[in-house]
C-alpha cells in the first residue's frame, strides 16, 4: 500500500469547507475524493490536516491517502489537476512512510487573515479579504497580540460551548503586516479552536479602532465568555497558509 | 454644468467589456450609467478613455460625464460603490473643467499582462493571468521587445484589416517582471490597436518558449500580416493600469 501525501490549494468561495458531507458535491474533500476514486477505479478517503470553514481559502493544505495504484506521481498530480474544478489545485504529491497521518501528526499551522482596510473597496481582493473601513493603530493591536501569544485557555476566542475536551491552546506567533491599503495579519501555533482565529481578529480590528482596549483580552482569558470577545470577521479573508509536520 | 472626471477598478470576468451594448446590462459603462442616472434622475452618459475587451480588467480605466446634480462627491462616490456590483468599484471621482474628454485627452496608458509561468495552475490568479507552462527565455524577449518600442505601423499585430485609419504607434516602454511564478509584463505607448497588447504577448510568449526569434518582430513589420505574429492570449490576463492626461 502506497501512502500520499498531497499539498492542496484551493479558493474556497464556492465550497461548504474542507469536510465530506455525506454525498456533498460541495466540499473540497468530496471533490478530491470523487476524482482519486475515478482515477484508482476504488473508493479513496483522504485524511486532510483539519477541517476549514466554508469558504475558508488555503494556499497550503495538507491530506494524505493510501492506494494500491503504481501511476507515477506527476501524472496522478496533472490527472487530479485536469479534472479538478479550477479553484482547487493540487500542488504536490509525496510518498511517504505508512505511519504518516495528516491530521495526527500535525505539530502546527499557519493561518493568514486580509483585511482590506481604506475607504473604497476593491474589486480584486473583495473575496479574498474582509473590507474593513476604519483607521487601525497597529501599536495597539500589537499590544493585544503580545497578550494573545503563548498558552491560554481561549474558550472565549471561539464559538464551543463548555466542553470536556481542553480549549487551551499555544499561540506562537503573530504578525501584522501592510502593504498598501491591505493588512496582512497572520498566526502561527500548535492547533486553534473552532472560529478561533476569525474571532481573535474581529476582537483585534476593534482594539485596533478604539472601541476596545488592548487589556481587554487579560479580561476574555480571565472570563471565558465569548460575548466579551470581538465579532467572527467573515471567512473570507482566511487563509490555511501551512501546515507543519515534524 | 458640472464635468466629473472618474477612475474605475474591474474585474472583468463577469462582463462583455466596457461598452454598452444597446440595453445590455453585461457592460461595465451600461453598469455604471445605470446607476448615475438613478442617482441623477437623469440620462447619464459616460464617455471612457477607450474600450476594454470582454474579460479584461482595470486598475485605472478613466470616464467623465456632465451633470447639473450638486451632490457632493465622496457621497457620490459612495453611492455609486453601494450600488454598483461588487466586481466594479469607484475609486475616486475629481470635477474637472468643462473641456476635459476622457477619451478625446488621452496622452498615454499603460496595461499589464500576468502570465503564470509554472507546470501546475493556480487557484488564486486563474482568472487573473494566462497559464503558460512553458519555460520562457526573458532575455529572448527583453530582445523582442527591444525591437517592439518605438514608432511602428503594428498592423501584423492586430486583428484589423486594411483600414484607411493609420495603424502607426509608438510604445514608449516594456517591461518584464518575475515575482515568484508570475510574470508580470507592461506596456506604456501613446496607444493601441485593437488587440493589440494580446498579440505582442502572444508573439512575445512564443519567442520566450523558443519557436520564435527575436528577429520574427521585424519580419512581422515588414509583412504586416496577422498570421506571421503569435497567438492572441485570453483577455483574463489583461489590466488596464493608469490613463494618462496632460
Amino acid at each position: 500500500m502506497r501512502n500520499i501525501k498531497m499539498s492542496i490549494e484551493y479558493d474556497g468561495g464556492r465550497y461548504q469547507g474542507w469536510q465530506r458531507l455525506g454525498d456533498s458535491d460541495k466540499t473540497i474533500q468530496g471533490k478530491i475524493e470523487n476524482i482519486l476514486s475515478e482515477m484508482t477505479k476504488t473508493n479513496i478517503e483522504i485524511v486532510g490536516s483539519g477541517r476549514t470553514d466554508a469558504g475558508t481559502h488555503a494556499k497550503g493544505q495538507v491530506a494524505n491517502f493510501k492506494t494500491t495504484s503504481n501511476l507515477d506521481l506527476v501524472a496522478m498530480r496533472d490527472y487530479l489537476n485536469t479534472y479538478l474544478p479550477r479553484d482547487i489545485i493540487v500542488k504536490e504529491l509525496e510518498e511517504v512512510p505508512e505511519r504518516f497521518h495528516a491530521r495526527y501528526n500535525v505539530v502546527g499551522k499557519k493561518y493568514s487573515y486580509y483585511v482590506w482596510n481604506t475607504a473604497v473597496p476593491s474589486a480584486f481582493e473583495r473575496n479574498y479579504s474582509y473590507h474593513y473601513p476604519e483607521q487601525l493603530d497597529v501599536d495597539r493591536m500589537n499590544e493585544a497580540c503580545s497578550k494573545l501569544i503563548g498558552t491560554h485557555d481561549f474558550i472565549g476566542f471561539s464559538s464551543l460551548k463548555k466542553t470536556k475536551k481542553s480549549t487551551v491552546r499555544t499561540i506562537d506567533e503573530i504578525t501584522i503586516h501592510r502593504e498598501g491599503d491591505l493588512l496582512n495579519f497572520t498566526f502561527i501555533g500548535e492547533g486553534f479552536l473552532y472560529k478561533m482565529v476569525r474571532i481573535i481578529m474581529g476582537t483585534l480590528l476593534e482594539i485596533g479602532a478604539g472601541t476596545k482596549s488592548p487589556e481587554c483580552i487579560d479580561a476574555i482569558f480571565k472570563s471565558g465568555v465569548r460575548s466579551d470577545a470581538g465579532m467572527t470577521v467573515p471567512s473570507q479573508g482566511l487563509f490555511l497558509d501551512e501546515v507543519y509536520y515534524d
